[in-house]
């Protein structure tokens, strides 16, 4: 590992400071100014907050100031938010104040191509290295650290929890934290880098390798500064941490269109490859993809067997989840003798016809309830994980559809409260309208989907996905047992 | 083709009945009885509805009927909830009274692998072939036709469109037609064919063949019952309208599973995969890649190029959308030469920057709107299609967000309207919980969904999955021409 102890408390101070100058900071909800100062303002940051802005007095309720000189007070971070040709200034005044990092909101530098653009921003890297000063981008949103109340986009969690994430783009970045934090993960920090002139992926690696908030870490990551050292920043991280990654800019594209974004060399397809392959990296193939690993690695027990059982949905439902399961790589294996049992000493019939997949609209009648079966199944030792359809395809209407729903899941509380086996329950999630908003049928799901969220179970929105993400689970785990 | 003018016009009278006499209908909502009452009444049946019940003198409203015989009139088809012992007797008055088709949502027959019950069911073939009765099933859900008032799920659309569903299963019928119409999909007529004791998929594949409120059909198909003919259908079918197919039980799961819900053989995937090679159908892995398809080939006209212009979203979101594109094997061609041209007659500096895909967060600027730039790529000869993006990365708060999006989606109702290449719109659909149903985020996503909709442009939840819809429907076309 590279960063010294120096550095590594100077990223610390990053993500913690004790106040910040919002450099452009405006009133107009048009400018970026204006969203920052929302920012840590919504989040309820609690330290010292300096506006500086050319004429502003006050800007929404806090004392602005003409340059960041005039500021009375120590300054710890800076967010820059003024065009890249006042950026050097800034960086003498910083000098000046003791400040020690910078984050570049500022974009327009090397991503655009242009020879000027990017000697400016080499200058700029070179005179924040002379000064000591660490920088966060350019082209970038900066930190997210709900537990000291910064954000970098709207509508994130304000509670804080145990992920960590490295997202390269700052859009990607805000709709990664929205949608994880509505499937129910919560982050330690998050750090948006862009353009990586100073601090770069391998940095923020290894910070969060030590940091003892984040138990997992995410990176959405464009291009590569350093390769030999990202690799072996990778091997050594992977083995402490599971480590999620999504890579953009893959084969042609890549090659392409990274560079006008974060300035990046995305590499040939087939390097990426290689690389992962070097080590124990989970790798994601798009936004969705990477929440779902989010959610499987945060609230499941690490486990390493594929042999399945799955439950609940009638009987198509409950075979395409199956088929999902098997193409996935997990072993959707015929009822094994220990339940097979049970069932026959409830309902002889029910024995020749229930297997695994189980249907569950066969179980109705008095003999056997979806709980006994359920709590069996969870204690068959030939079952390593459970995967459960929510019946939303049963039959009935409002009153009796609801009701099934909600005992459903239950159940499912019940078994994964006993901490048995690995469960994930699957709740479709169909592309709702305006109208269906409003509508039972939705709300009603939506409320499981909270309720098991909460309960830290994961919830899927197909089989596929469950399957998909589990098996890269045990996958990560196996190879950190060998190694 | 094997069915006779006959008996096509047999199965349209089952479609389309003047009559229905409900055996087993009741007022206990937890009985099938019930839930089929309901499913004729809600939605608007406008022929005569006679439930039968030993006991009711009237039941929702409708005279009820201790047998079949003592009803007055013509029954063209009956809907029969009764027990399996009780059915033979049920077509003996069926005979007397003329019914020619019976659906029989009575289940608990040869899919238990119990062999009276098996036996049970030939009989019940055998005496309905002597009487010239058709059935439907046993065990599933019968038929939806919106345009007579047969629903056979709740919350279904009441309005017709294009599409005809063959689909074995009775819950798989419900969600699929349920989630397809929330995408904007409407249903020539759709029937659950469970055990196909009589009536099966090739049957209703003719059936749809010559069905002119039929363009485009899918088939969710558990296990075929005559290989051969089943082929030489889908092979003449697919030549005259698109046909797309999931398939329930595949791999092991499928030689077991699929005997205990529809009592069919569901072959070894092998020979589903050649058989699926064999004729031009469209594969769908799971219930939600059949209805982006049904999404795509319903609303798009045909196409065959891949050489597609990815648009909207900031840089991250666009470089992921294009990698999944390129993945599902499009081509993301480099901007090409009218549409540079174009760019850099407007701004010098952005010809050198802006590529294919599109940020369109380095589009703000007053030299070049959004407008014209995705005018000039749908009059760009170089591409064959579009991909847009809704930005909903965009890093504002609600009410410049709201603007933004909703102006966008207006962009693409625009271009659209000139017909001028296929476009599909992605916007994210997040598994909301409970509170979100109620955020205006998610409100006004949900309402661009509809409005893109309801003017049939195909919205997808990622771009992957739009790829790869587009991807297949230029395939099947291909296939089509060469044939």
């Amino acid at each position: 590992m590279n960063l010294s102890k120096n550095s590594l408390k100077a990223i610390d101070n990053i993500f913690n400071p004790a106040s910040i100058a919002i450099v452009g900071a405006s009133e107009n909800p048009a400018s970026f100014g204006y969203q920052f100062m929302k920012y840590v303002i919504d989040y309820g940051y609690r330290g010292k907050i300096y506006p500086v802005s050319p004429k502003a007095k006050q800007i929404m309720g806090h004392k602005s100031y003409a340059d960041l000189l005039g500021i009375p007070g120590n300054v710890d971070y800076v967010i820059c938010c003024i065009k890249a040709s006042l950026v050097i200034n800034l960086l003498y005044q910083c000098a000046q104040k003791n400040v020690k990092g910078v984050h570049l909101l500022t974009g327009r530098l090397s991503e655009t191509g242009n020879i000027e653009s990017k000697k400016l921003e080499k200058d700029i890297a070179n005179i924040a290295k002379e000064f000591g000063i660490h920088l966060i981008g350019p082209n970038c949103v900066g930190i997210y650290n709900p537990k000291v109340g910064i954000g970098f986009n709207h509508d994130l969690p304000k509670e804080s929890g145990s992920v960590g994430a490295i997202v390269q783009s700052g859009g990607v970045g805000g709709e990664l934290v929205r949608y994880a934090g509505i499937r129910g993960i919560r982050f330690s920090k998050a750090v948006s880098y862009g353009n990586a002139a100073d601090l770069n992926e391998s940095d923020f690696l290894e910070y969060f390798f030590y940091d003892d908030n984040t138990k997992l870490i995410v990176l959405y990551i464009e291009g590569v500064r350093d390769g030999p050292r990202f690799v072996r920043t990778l091997d050594r991280v992977t083995k402490k941490k599971p480590v999620l990654v999504l890579k953009g800019g893959k084969g042609e594209v890549g090659l392409r269109a990274v560079a006008s974004h974060t300035a990046s060399m995305a590499g040939r397809a087939d390097i990426w490859e290689t690389l992962c392959r070097q080590v124990n990296t989970v790798n994601a193939s798009g936004i969705s993809e990477l929440i779902d690993l989010m959610v499987t690695f945060d609230f499941l027990h690490p486990f390493a067997g594929k042999k399945v059982g799955v439950i609940g949905g009638g009987g198509g439902k409950s075979i395409l989840a199956a088929d999902q399961c098997e193409a996935a790589g997990l072993k959707v294996i015929p009822m094994p003798d220990y339940t097979k049992s049970f069932i026959k000493s409830k309902d002889e019939a029910l024995a020749g016809w229930m297997d695994n997949p189980v249907d569950f609209s066969i179980l109705s009648g008095p003999n056997i309830t979806s709980r006994d079966l359920l709590n069996t199944m969870a204690t068959d030792p030939d079952f390593d994980l459970l995967i459960a359809n929510l019946t939303e395809d049963n039959p009935y209407g409002e009153k009796l559809w609801t009701e099934w729903i909600k005992n459903e899941t239950k159940e499912y509380l019940n078994i994964a409260s006993k901490k048995l086996k690995p469960l994930a329950v699957v709740i479709g999630n169909p592309e709702i309208g305006f109208q269906e908003h409003k509508h039972w049928r939705w709300k009603t799901m939506s409320e499981q989907r909270t309720i098991l969220t909460d309960a830290k179970i994961p919830v899927f929105n197909s089989a596929d996905r469950a399957a998909s993400s589990l098996v890269k689970m045990t996958t990560y785990y196996k190879k950190l047992i060998k190694n």
